[in-house]
């Protein structure tokens, strides 16, 4: 299996999957996927291209977007690096499922929505795992740091640094509805 | 004029009035709504109606769009905070329109989305201005902080607490589209 070829949203619990940044049951939402970027299993991927309701300041993607994309990528990235950290495969159980318990994110330059000609500027983000915390044998905590990128540079250029402190999803989350 | 009946978002330009999370002119976005909350002006309220498709875990509003209300009630306030230093009305030259540099959200307990037989759980946000840094006579950034709080209680536990260092939108923000 080559695991840049996976997105772990795609190995989420049904019940679990409707999240609207990055559920894959959500007609409405975002749908966002995370990935490893290659076989190494250190640096983690997602795409997501704005739409022109995204906007911030005219030309700009809004922020609570971006903040968005860095939080679900957050707790994507965080439940790889704990089914990696814990050697288990993604559709083992219990389930790697994180919530988050902080999201932290710094604007340093505009996102622009368009590219040329009414083509959007796709956005990147890379994840990287900073901490991560095991009891029992079980992750419970992961604080990731992103980077989000924007098309219009070839992706050179941070636009927005984000870190996500992930934790387990609590009791206090029933899942039932 | 009772400054409790006016929002600040219904006074920005028409150019600067497209944001998702805020803007009167964009239909598709969430089109939140930043006033004082009484005659003190020293706390800014918004109220939000998750919709169902607003998911994170079933039952639970997820975390982008309420970094997204703190987002754009952060900015709201900043803009409101700054027309009271510089001690001139919302509809005087040249406007206050405020960008995010930094948001800092936690969260503390999730936020529900319903309340009960399918009726929405309404938030509430609550502002406060922390810092204010003027030059030339011009407010140039504003620090608030935001409490999120849901009817499920009464609107009295933080759900969630955000920080907002807003900033007068730079020159990179050209405007123009």
């Amino acid at each position: 299996m080559d695991p840049t070829k996976k997105a772990i949203q795609d190995y989420y619990p049904p019940e679990l999957s409707h999240c609207y940044g990055c559920g894959r049951l959500n007609q409405d939402g975002l749908q966002i996927k995370s990935s490893w970027l290659n076989r190494d299993q250190k640096v983690s991927i997602a795409y997501f291209t704005p739409r022109p309701e995204h906007t911030a300041i005219p030309g700009f993607v809004y922020g609570g977007l971006l903040a968005s994309l860095i939080d679900c990528h957050g707790t994507g990235t965080a439940a790889m690096a704990a089914y990696q950290a814990e050697n288990r495969s993604w559709d083992s159980l219990p389930p790697n499922r994180f919530v988050t318990a902080a999201l932290n994110t710094t604007f340093l330059l505009p996102t622009p929505i368009i590219l040329d000609s009414n083509k959007p500027a796709e956005i990147k983000l890379i994840g990287e795992v900073n901490e991560i915390k095991i009891r029992n044998n079980r992750v419970y905590k992961v604080i990731v740091q992103i980077k989000l990128l924007s098309e219009i540079d070839y992706f050179e250029k941070t636009r927005v640094s984000g870190e996500v402190i992930a934790v387990q999803m609590p009791d206090t989350f029933s899942g039932s509805n």
